[in-house]
Formats: structure tokens, C-alpha cells, sequence
């Protein structure tokens, strides 16, 4: 793991912005930075040295877990013993202190301001609201990271069979989850990612369903589910269907896949995010099933569930190799029933590498 | 569900603070205030008018759930759809608008002063931080908010006997932990309410062990975790010990259980919080176990898993009837072993009612 890699990434990212100084409070910010992963945490880098800041809690595992910092126990808000920190060491008359504008709330901002000034009444701070100052190095994934991705996208399709097995006619949506999340904590994951889905029969419709005590019965069950290994999240979903087949779902299910299959087929470095979420768009426009495909085609996965970059409409960033990303297209005809597949894959310089292992045949129970 | 009294309280706080509107944008507020559980949502008051803003995935929804506000769908972040709503209400030459200081981000409130200056620019908005200004009135629960609640402390406390039987020395705390969950979803839990704490050994020492795939042996097991039932949290902690009984443990144990009771005993409206925390205290310091008691006695519980009020030290905040609150003194001996008891109570006029049913003997397994 390269800590000190992503150290100086974001010092080059904080001199281009002109900062003497930046306070990281999101904790998933601080964990790819310096390694730590409790619950109360934070980072300051004022010209070129790093610390970090906790409570007594987390006096031993900060010895343990974080690199490329010096380690400051103290009582109270992480981000405002950071603020102490920055204000101690302002030297000149004024001095720029970057924040993180998505994460630092009004009432953080409000003490960290107060602090600054009663720690250092003679330096004029100017507080500097940063973009995606962290967010936009952890798009591209690093090997350690891509490592770590995959271990838990193979321990998600791993449990993939057995949780196959428990589904029957009959059984409840909720019980089909609950054997779910058994089997992965079981392998060994940390938690899910998300809520699981498990949708069946008109359910299957709704693209955010909840795991209901609706018996499954004949038509569609839309599985989606991820887990957390390493810190790092998994997403996938496959639809099966249970009960006699019939050859109306057969076609739905098909043109799903191939246009699931058109969207990896797009993914490439340098090409737009639009492009690939119109790729996957006009199969399904082919056979008039567009407009039941109501939510954008994939989202970068890592750390968290739902990061950069978004493939969808009007995305006009372009994909680089590192990036991980879903492909997952639906189609869900009101009352009726819905498919989505969804693959996790990796960017590279010339396509993509699909790291989601279970097979995307329909499965008939 | 007296929704209509929820805002009927908040509209006279925007009042005593003489706000012209309200923009709501914390989900767990939003949804204490309106009923909706979706994902995206903000609701604003202004002039005794309240509204609701979501995106199109979640029309039916709103139509389902949303009470005593207008529903307006569109697309983009809700709290800028509510900002302009805002705006377009705008009739004076100035108007404060309240936005939530602990919620807002600098991200937020940026896009907040662009809308309402773009739609409304002749008039002079001034953006009011608040500070807990729901979350204050969530405190005290209501009648309907206490039954969910006793709802969800069942259920966790249901599922006991059975996690107790699954516990034997040889099996992994991992293990055990997935065995609960198993069980938690099985009964109707929507999920857990925060990570589940099984902890053994030496590991019963850390107050916030991750399950491990320690196995478990001879010694304490903490097993400290709660269920999500209709939105509302449960929280309990039982102690248990594997193999071979020993005074030793026995006598910790003991200590523990007294202050536990010495706490739920100190509980009534009127009593400073750190008094609560100070009686359980005052047992362990008999017994001088009180330096291993490293953490505060017990915080509030309902929509969200820690809330107001904090049980300990310096809160000098009064007990008023209608809050929940959990009590869960704990000793820990480094590299030895911990013991934690902890019970979820409502606080009465003259006393408490301890919510959670489950006997807190010693059980040697």
C-alpha cells in the first residue's frame, strides 16, 4: 500500500490550489491517506508535514495503522485538534487552510474558524472550500486496491451458488437476504455494502426494492448484493427466474445481457462516461425497451459504494485505467416484473477486464 | 403518528428564532417530520406552508408516505429544489433563511445562496445556521415513537435465547455474529442498527471489538448489538461466560450488574445526566473498578442509534420523560477480559421503565 504515493499526489493537488495548509475529516479520505479505519479520525498537512489526530480510543491501533504521519492523541472533534495543530504552526500574516466543501459541515467550519483565531489571533486564516480534493485520486485504483476489489468481488460471487440453492417458490423475500448475508459473513466479509436487494415477481420492477415477506413465486428475482472486505466494497447482480420459463421473459432477459454485454464492450481509457451508458442505451432501444431503463448504466466502486465516475447521460469525464466501475443495465416494466445484470470491471488503456466471476446465463429454479 | 404536532412544535422554534424558512435537509429529520424513508428527499417551511421535495424514483412513494406537506417532484439534490421553492415564495426585501448547521455543507450551502440568488434576486436572503433544532424536539418520544421502539427491543431481545444456544467454546466470533444476524433478519428486523459487537477473551477488553475469527474459549463473550425495526434503533449488551466457572469472574460480573441497577435507580425526569452516570460510577469506585470504566454510562436511542441525551460526564443536560436511553456501565481489563450489561430504559416522572427484557444473571455456558 503506498500511502506516501497518495501523500504527495495530494500535496502537488494542494500547492496547484495555493493552500499553506488542509484539514481531511472525511474518514474514508483519512483511511486512503494514512491507513487508519476507526470511527474518529482526521489529517492535517501543513507544508509538507502530515499528522494525524484521534481520542484515546485509538491510541494503539493508530500505532498500528497509520503511515506517513505523526500521531496526536487528544480529547475532543479530530478536525478541531487538527485546527490546533495548522493554528501552531501559522507563521506568516495570512495563511490559506483548504476544507473539504462535501464533507465539512457549517457547525465543524464555525469551530474550527474560532479555534484558528484564539489559537493564533495574529494570523489571518482564510478558509478554502476544496472539491473532490481526495476523491478525485481515489477514481483511479492502485494494484494494492485493485487486489483488495477483487478479493471482495470473488467472495460475493463465491457465495453466489449456495444462496442459488435456498431459493425456491415459497420462500420470503427477507429469509432469501437473511441467508445471504449468513453465507457472506460466514466467507468471511466484513458487512454488506449496501442494502442487499432481493426483489421477486412485480417487485422485480421497482430498481430500489426492499427485501419484503413477499413469498417468491413464479417470474423474475432480481439479486443485488455486495460485501465488504479489506475496507473495500463489491456490487453485482444477476436475475434468475423461478417457476415454469416462458419465452416473453427469455427475450427480456436477453436483450438486457446484450446490452449489458455492449456496455463493457464500450469500456475503454479515454472514452466519455456517456458514451458507455449509451452504448448499453441503444440495445435496448433496438428492441423498445429504453425507456424502462430509468437509472444510469454504472458507478465507480472502491472504498465506497457509490464514487466517481458516474456513467450515465451527459458524463462527459472520461474514463482513465485504474478506474472500477459497474455495468449494470435493467429493464423493469411496471406491475410486471424487471432484469438487471450488473458486472464490476476494471479500466485499462484498451477495454476493461470483467472482475465479476458468475456466469450471466438465465438460471431457471 | 402525530406528524402535524412534529411541525406544529418545529414551526414554533423557526419562530422564536425569527426565521421566514426552514430548509430541512437531514434525512433522519426529514423523515421524523414528513414520513418519508426514501433516500433523497428535503422539506421546507415558509410562512406556516411546508413542502416536500424529491426526485422521480420516489413519486409513489412520497404520495404514499409524505403528511402534512405539499410533494413536488424534480430533478437534481432535493435541497436545492426546496431552496427555490424558497426563493419563489420570496416577498420581503430581506428574509432569514434557517438551514441545519450540523447537516449543511459548505458544498450545500453554496449551491443553496447561487439558487436563491438566481431565482430571487432582488431580495437579500440571510442563511441562519441552526443547531438542533428538530433534533431537539426528537428527544422526547412520542407514544407512537415508544411502542416502535419497545417493537425493535422485542425483537433483539427475542432472538437471544437462540444466539445463546449457538455459543460454544470452538466457534468463531464471526461466526456467531452472522448466526444473530441470521436469526435478527429472520424475525423481521430491517437490519441491524449498528456493527454487531461479538466480542471473547481478551477481546471483551476492547469496548468496540469488530467480530473476529477468534475462536471462542474459555472466558467472557460481550455480545453487544441491536436491530432497525420501522425505522426506530434497539440496543442491549449481555455479558456471558464460556467453560469453566471462576469467584473471579464472577465477583466482575457482580460488580458490573450493581451498577447497572444503581444507574437505571438514578434515572427520572429532572436529574442531570452526568448524576446517572456519576451513580453507576460511584458502584465500580466501591470496588474499585472505576479507572477500568473508560468509556460514559448510556446515550439517547430512536431513529438513530446514538442521539441526545449523552449520560456522562459534565452533561449537565436534565432527564426529561419521554427520552429512551440506554444504561451500560462496563469494566475492562486490559489483555484480561470485560464485562458490559446494558439495558434500554424510558425515562418517566418518577423514575424509569427498563424497556429491555431479557434476565441479566450471569449465564456460564
Amino acid at each position: 500500500m503506498n500511502r506516501r504515493h497518495r501523500q504527495r499526489d495530494l500535496e502537488e493537488r494542494a500547492s496547484i490550489e495555493e493552500l499553506d495548509a488542509l484539514l481531511i475529516g472525511n474518514l474514508t479520505n483519512v483511511r486512503y491517506l494514512c491507513g487508519f479505519t476507526g470511527s474518529s479520525g482526521a489529517l492535517a498537512l501543513c507544508r509538507g508535514q502530515w499528522a494525524f489526530f484521534t481520542d484515546g480510543r485509538y491510541t494503539k491501533q493508530a500505532e498500528m495503522q497509520v503511515r506517513g504521519a505523526s500521531i496526536h492523541i487528544g480529547s475532543g472533534p479530530p478536525t478541531i485538534l487538527a485546527a490546533g495543530w495548522i493554528a501552531e504552526r501559522g507563521k506568516r500574516n495570512t495563511a490559506r487552510v483548504g476544507v473539504e466543501a462535501e464533507y465539512t459541515t457549517l457547525a465543524i467550519i464555525d469551530r474550527i474558524r474560532s479555534e484558528l483565531r484564539s489559537l493564533a489571533p495574529r494570523c489571518r486564516y482564510r478558509l478554502v472550500p476544496t472539491t473532490a480534493i481526495v476523491e478525485q485520486l481515489r477514481v483511479r485504483k492502485d494494484a494494492s486496491e485493485v487486489a483488495q476489489i477483487r478479493k471482495a468481488v470473488r467472495l460475493a460471487s463465491g457465495v453466489f451458488p449456495s444462496l442459488l440453492k435456498s431459493i425456491h417458490s415459497g420462500i420470503a423475500e427477507n429469509e432469501v437476504a437473511a441467508e445471504l448475508e449468513y453465507l457472506a459473513r460466514r466467507a468471511g466479509a466484513e458487512r454488506m455494502s449496501f442494502e442487499t436487494i432481493v426483489a421477486s415477481g412485480p417487485n422485480s420492477a421497482l430498481p430500489h426494492a426492499r427485501p419484503t415477506r413477499r413469498k417468491i413465486g413464479r417470474g423474475f428475482v432480481v439479486l443485488d448484493y455486495g460485501v465488504i472486505l479489506g475496507g473495500y466494497c463489491s456490487d453485482m447482480t444477476r436475475t434468475i427466474w423461478v417457476g415454469r420459463a416462458n419465452k416473453r421473459a427469455a427475450r427480456l432477459y436477453s436483450a438486457v445481457l446484450e446490452a449489458q454485454l455492449a456496455g463493457i464492450d464500450a469500456v475503454r481509457a479515454g472514452v466519455e462516461a456517456q458514451a458507455v451508458d449509451a452504448a448499453a442505451r441503444d440495445v435496448l432501444r433496438k428492441y423498445k425497451l429504453d425507456k424502462y431503463f430509468t437509472h444510469s448504466l454504472g458507478h465507480g466502486v472502491g472504498l465506497e459504494i457509490h464514487e466517481a465516475p458516474r456513467l450515465a447521460k451527459g458524463q462527459t469525464q472520461r474514463l482513465e485505467a485504474g478506474m472500477v466501475v459497474t455495468i449494470e443495465p435493467g429493464v423493469y416494466i411496471p406491475g410486471s416484473g424487471g432484469v438487471r445484470i450488473e458486472d464490476m470491471v476494471l479500466v485499462t488503456e484498451n477495454g476493461c477486464k470483467v472482475l465479476t466471476p458468475t456466469p450471466k446465463e438465465l438460471i431457471v429454479r
